[in-house]
């Protein structure tokens, strides 16, 4: 086993283990330290086991909801053990082709605690590993926490959300960006009655203004109370219950507390700061080709400060690996990354905010397109909306720079919306080619029509 | 009420009706004649009602399946009168919409049997009504029907299928196109023992190979029995059974036989060939254009020789309206329009089969990306995978040409193959997007990953 690799990953997640694939296939001797499991927070913890939750949501949502369409179903139970049964089998089997991949890749995978020491030398349990070229720093990220309110007993962070034993009739969530709207859409769908706290102003800050109140319109529709402009000041455990105060005075008693207010970079217990790698709050400092100030050392995923997506680890890792083996790949355009929430209805969008493009141009153009029109939205009976930005207006129009999409099975629509906005594509581009029906990408196409002035299902 | 308009479009279906609507939008005052109800085929006899039918069997579907996820429901009944009601109600409400759409553009409906008379005239019910400008011929099509093979009793073609009474214990259907295995697969899902009997090799014989071994495949799995190169010989109805004798001595006793051999041209009952409108096969013909052989007299939808979609009509009837108006739009790439046949799983694809392929181009390559490795697939229990087809192979590659792919839900996916392929994209510009994480849009970024030799979730 040679201790002398090319490159060593610190972190097995999904911008580690993608870095370390590709720096393989591009012919480099590659260890990677882990010290739990290869695959990290989003196989393990986080998008896998929220969307087989999620799934199983949507399933007891469909029975609920089956006379509609005229098939006459009972829901007569939600066995949460067998829930857990089917989301580890849905991660067993991933994790399982995963290793496959590593192991096909001859990639060394080192078990352990690995902490940067400097001189591109990563110290696992001891022993010291240094690499020829480059070390990539990829240790992810955890569940914040808030100063004064312990995880424990029925206080729990989304690692605890994921094992929960039983679906609590209650659920308070504090923090109602993408993780806690996603709890909150899914325990909802289990049965559980769900109030939703969030300091700012509104649900999903991060996206679209719009996005946010069609959220809330159809997080009413569903009976989930969402608190904004709310903060929680007291969480007080006593017997089978949580009571929770808020500053508005209010308490509310509730059977389970779900702490959700972002994932901090894990950057404190892995050697940075005393072997001198920038960092500022809490991230490690990169520039835009994602090096860190010591020579050879990159950083990628959750530690760069910006979106905390796996996706986003993933082509940060063949970014920086493609460096590594001297080609010269394009930078990464973080605002051309797709972002989906999955709640429902979900929500996908890429590109600018209306309130970001109304910065970068003079002038913006937006339309909407409403689910109400689109036939394969009326068929799954999901309500929602299309939003496309366009920079310039009328005939100086530029191409679309930012679209935001609400609506049940609206996530995979978003593959197409990325080629837009990444390619630079103008409404009239789009709109010249007639999308499938009855399908509900024809709403993207709609949406274009009409921002090309040429509106077909819809009023001009 | 004038009786000179600028375009009188002769039927209101899919194309139609997409003609005159972008007519009026530029300005042109428009004649529609319908003899029926505006919507066509598409809206009250095709896409919608059957795609109604296909959700009610998801939802059959997803209740008999629920307890692998961790939901115990039971399927209590299925009611075929209220499918018929949330059919009816989807169908309702969408035709609701397009006679707001109708009207909103000022287009005039004539209500009526209209003939073509020739000298750019339509004959109504006795009142001849001149275009000033242009014919546009839109008739759209009728399900075919077999000699000797009346449609009565239990022998129903798929306008019958839309309307069963009750769910058919067995059912025989002749035909493995699209529309038949689209109904094997509903009446699968909603009970029925099916066989599929189709006297080609294969099922849907228009898509690659590579396709209809996938659903070949599927429907075993599903207890569909498909038997391919069989020819019907005789039907035989005896009280509340239909006996179907087929080329191989085999008879097979059924209580449905659904005739779904196809669609033919409706061009016989509207004064094409009287008028001198010349017809090849039972189908008008145009130029590339969409021009008939009469001065300012187009065609556009189903009796224009080719694939038979209502998208395709909603494309050409733009494409002519422009033209008319004195635009010169881009002329449509036949190939370039996507396709999806509704079983489970579905099927969609955009460009060239791979047969097609190595007819136009010296050299192809193709890969396949397994949905076994993708993660939301996994989530949602589904089996499939994607076919990339590309001109050209290594470092002399070309643009995909052809995409291809089986799976639930996958559909949606079609919108971004349909940018891919008509934009002519490479492998390598598609895979240097990551996609969105766990979506089923991601197969369709690690197959692009993959033809560009680089491939993140699959072996290399």
């Amino acid at each position: 086993m040679t201790r002398t690799p090319d490159v060593v990953v610190l972190g097995g997640g999904s911008g580690g283990y993608a870095c370390a694939i590709r720096a393989a296939q591009l012919g480099l001797a590659v260890a990677l330290v882990e010290s739990d499991k290869v695959g990290g927070t989003c196989l393990h913890r986080g998008c896998i086991p929220t969307k087989a939750l999620v799934h199983a949501g949507e399933v007891a949502e469909t029975i609920r909801d089956s006379a509609r369409f005229g098939v006459l179903g009972t829901l007569d139970k939600i066995e949460i053990d067998r829930i857990h049964s089917y989301k580890d089998g849905v991660i067993g089997k991933l994790y399982k082709g995963l290793q496959g991949l590593v192991k096909h890749h001859g990639i060394e995978v080192v078990s352990g605690h690995g902490r940067y020491v400097g001189e591109r030398t990563v110290e696992v349990e001891g022993e010291r590993i240094t690499a020829n070229r480059a070390v990539v720093l990829a240790t992810g990220s955890q569940p914040r926490s808030v100063p004064g309110l312990p995880i424990g007993g029925r206080v729990v962070n989304s690692d605890g959300a994921l094992e929960l034993t039983e679906v609590p009739a209650r659920a308070v969530i504090l923090g109602g960006g993408v993780i806690g709207v996603e709890f909150a859409s899914v325990l909802a769908s289990l049965g559980t009655e769900v109030t939703v706290v969030e300091a700012l102003p509104r649900l999903v800050a991060a996206e679209d203004e719009w996005t946010s109140k069609q959220l809330a319109r159809a997080f009413r529709k569903r009976g989930i109370t969402a608190k904004t402009s709310t903060k929680l000041v007291e969480a007080v455990q006593s017997g089978d219950t949580v009571t929770v105060g808020l500053d508005s005075g209010e308490k509310i008693e509730t059977d389970l507390l779900l702490v959700a207010v972002g994932r901090e970079a894990r950057t404190t217990d892995s050697g940075f700061a005393e072997s001198g790698i920038a960092l500022e709050r809490g991230h490690v400092v990169v520039d835009e080709r994602l090096r860190t100030n010591h020579d050879g050392v990159w950083a990628v995923g959750d530690i760069v400060a910006g979106l905390q997506l796996a996706h986003r680890g993933f082509q940060q890792g063949l970014y920086v690996a493609d460096q590594i083996a001297g080609r010269d790949p394009a930078r990464i355009d973080e605002s051309g990354i797709p972002r989906v929430t999955y709640t429902s209805p979900e929500i996908a969008s890429v590109g600018l905010t209306e309130a970001q493009a109304r910065e970068k141009y003079a002038t913006v153009t937006t339309t909407e397109y409403d689910l109400a029109g689109n036939g394969k939205s009326q068929i799954l009976g999901t309500t929602g909306a299309v939003k496309l930005i366009r920079a310039g207006a009328g005939s100086d129009g530029g191409p679309v720079v930012g679209v935001h999409m609400v609506g049940d099975r609206i996530s995979e629509l978003v593959g197409e919306a990325q080629l837009i906005v990444n390619w630079n594509a103008y409404p009239e581009d789009v709109a010249a080619l007639v999308h499938a029906h009855p399908t509900q990408a024809e709403a993207l196409g709609e949406a274009h029509l009409a921002l090309a002035g040429q509106p077909l299902h819809a009023h001009g």
